[in-house]
């Protein structure tokens, strides 16, 4: 099972590399392109058809402005995908949130923040869990761990 | 594999219906429950920490307003949790797409358009065919049916 | 010359249909398609590789919600393309407008108001008016009549 | 009688600080944790429960992006919660504002300004108030500093 | 212990009566006034002057549009003013939410969800309830009941 | 003294007829226009330069949508313009009131809320109030009524 | 005849300034005060009672945020107001735009476009116009200026 | 065939300046003017009514805040205008957008993204490329080196 990460233009990458870590965490392969939907469809195309033999399980896809590359894929393949809305532009990224996030019935995008790329990594990780107990213990961990820092931020700063 | 459906108030019933025809389309067996994360939130946790036994595999939390409820959900599992905002107030369902879409780092929620129970339930089935070839050859179908109405629709309209 | 009108679903028709008297005043052959990016990609691909061979020489493409249509065709074409963005969303067409005029570089849509199908219509006369004096002229007729209602409204409600 | 004041992460920690002055200008015992909704709600139920034993008359909850903090704290007593939102977001705030001021029935959160920590210390002293002759006067007091510091500003800039 | 209730004007009357049943049932006496701040200042000054020996200890203020009257009247006041935004208007009371949350320092405003003097009336009660046991109890008891509803939707609507 | 009223449409007749009974009220005489700035402008120039000669004091210009009239305006004259934008568009005034209070340097218009064609008679008159007498002792009559009237709503609707 | 500048906190002094060489240029005398209606309202109120016999002619209010000052201004006298949004908050000046222009019936404020003094005072001398033939002069004089400036801009970039 | 670029101020030319180099690949023809609709109409009348002799074919009009200028322009020619919407205000560019893609029925602006000159320059030739097969052809290559630029970008950063 492997995740495939997409993104618009190699502008998103800075934000893409948030999900790197934490699908290396989950220990979850995948690999990362640069596709446009608009200047590269025929080569998107391509890449999301040879998706089944790859085994990719679910993508991951970036974009900002009139964000169409989540859409687009979602169009294309009957994989989960998750779009990532960037901030990058006039309009704090408000414009690529409601791009990716308003797809007509029939075609869901599972949308996060602006820039959440690190969530799409976990909200894939959690999709992949779906068949993979090892995917699912460590979410548990990870969620063990997320609670303790808190505690530990507490610690530095309760004044009780 | 079971989806569970919860709403924070009867009133957004109306709108999670629209899941449900979809869902038994894909044969995916769901039960809806009404919990709400500000006034019953024993309740909420006591239904979260029965999904694994229950066999649960995906959420869908619809909300609207300052719609906690999504997140709260996310907030109790390592699950898949779909956010369906909800459109019904003074914000036309800004308030509630912001709630649910702005999630913090480590607690995903996997947000559809205002109101898109049908694509929440689409995107379940996504979900849960990752683990199992038959709803995978149903979203095929599906997708066939999609492609089929538009070109009915074409056909109807096209003045070619 | 001729223009093509394509529009993501059917329930675009009604917005559509303001085009059509406008088009027929400048005597521009035109056909209307419903074909959807999401829904029915390669038929779109099909449909506007046909555009040279059945000179069509500028595009209307209407779109509501996460509106992609009007990106995705000018991304398979160096024809201009005009985009209407539709308002029937819970947010009054902000989320069609964002999702057709916030394009990136190298792919512009000619985005008109928020379901101005009517002003698309006169916006591809003045486009086909480049290579036309019959159009110009039909056009600077036009606009003498758009002041001759003026004319006569502040007739009808000047109190001088 | 004491203010508790709960931040969902450490970062919201330069924020919080402009309540302490204030709090400790109207002589009222506060204590500050930081507790997430999301990532240790458990933690989170335990500080809550404990809030009668300790004295704790009334609440401060700041949080950004999908502020759910305060909207929960609300849900788990009986207490004024008074919610900050934090600016730190794509959205200038306006996402954690929606988040927590759109409260549904029967659980308010009375909200202030963005980032406007200090102002919620002065709300949280005006409750206190109700039951303390003290910290009246000192508002009183206080009410008037703020109308010599405009009669201050005004001497400086006053050109008549 | 009384709650003074404000309004604008008398077409902010069917909001503001979503507030009495709620007091009622707390067995809080409040009295209801209309009084502009923009037209009748000196009525306003007069009015509020006189909530000391009148025994008033919070002030539920409702306002649309430029919704000046919670802020101004918590300018003239020490008592916790609380602000309900009323729809009302062109921009569906994100004009009147916005000129009542955004005070600046030194002068807050309690403010809640749009329309939602229901709300008020409960954050009143919990404000109230800092100095009586009985009113403490009341919400106790109104909690209880707001879970109990929950459960009784679950049951109606629960499919398991 | 007189007062032009101008608007871009017919359409926005109804908004404007709220201007007429309050300046009747004020005695001042008024003529009302219908002259686009986009279809006829140069009906505007003649029309806006003959207002010397007409004794023109101050101009009302209503708009809708992209609302250019009052801009267009107030480069053409030295006299104060007012801009009253209308709301009947996809965004709720929104884009008006955008389009006419966002002057540039050098060229501004006094705009007032959306709609409120009757505010924009008033400011008219407080203006031309500048230079007559009897149009301030008119005004604060006026004001006296806008007291009377919140008092007599408050004498229905007070509890006390 | 004056013109009145107020503004609610030294910290708009710095935008204030932009009014100054305009009121000069048009040889209008004014006087800057600081008061806030919020923290000095009888102060405003003293203000605001002597602007009869100081021959104050119209005021210019410049507020943020919550933005009450040239609301509460107008609600207190006959003289025509016009009011400056300021920028500085979170919400980019919506907040304060929404805060002034958004009056109700009876009580209009003259709204300008955020941070524009300078344009505050070109309004101001066009009201004060109404009865100056040297500032109608004047204003006719600096509309030329504004017009020889595009001049001179195109000059230097113009590329014919 | 020419394309003229007009922009409402020298502040707007570093914007403007995107458009160049692009018109100049295209081996278009263009001239650049600064013209203002608020403060020069009369010389934007003289340079449009020259567009005809001067063989002008599509006009890139450029401006921000209450951006009047493209929709101006449009009113007094029958060429295709492209609006471009300048960000550098209070409201980050929603303000002239609004502004140009808003117009009434009869007179549509073709508008991009914001501060997107150099997709006004793409737009402005496809549309004439309606009349030039060389420009059609450059249009062609240019689209094929967006793809490679797409393949050159994904093989430096593709990880498979």
């Amino acid at each position: 099972m492997k995740v495939a990460i997409i993104m618009g233009s190699s502008s998103d990458y800075e934000i893409a590399q948030k999900a790197f870590p934490l699908l290396e965490k989950f220990n979850i392969p995948y690999f990362v392109r640069v596709i446009s939907a608009h200047r590269a469809l025929e080569m998107l195309q391509e890449c999301v058809s040879e998706f089944e033999q790859e085994n990719v399980k679910c993508v991951i896809a970036l974009a900002g402005k009139a964000a169409h590359l989540p859409g687009v894929v979602a169009g294309m393949t009957v994989l989960p995908v998750i779009g990532v809305p960037i901030k990058g532009s006039a309009f704090l990224g408000l414009d690529s949130l409601m791009s990716i996030v308003q797809m007509p019935k029939g075609v869901p995008v599972a949308t996060v923040a602006v820039d959440a790329a690190d969530n799409a990594a976990i909200l894939a990780a959690q999709i992949l869990a779906i068949n993979s107990n090892d995917i699912t213990q460590k979410l548990k961990v990870y969620k063990q761990e997320l609670a303790e820092h808190v505690v530990q931020q507490d610690k530095e700063i309760n004044t009780i």
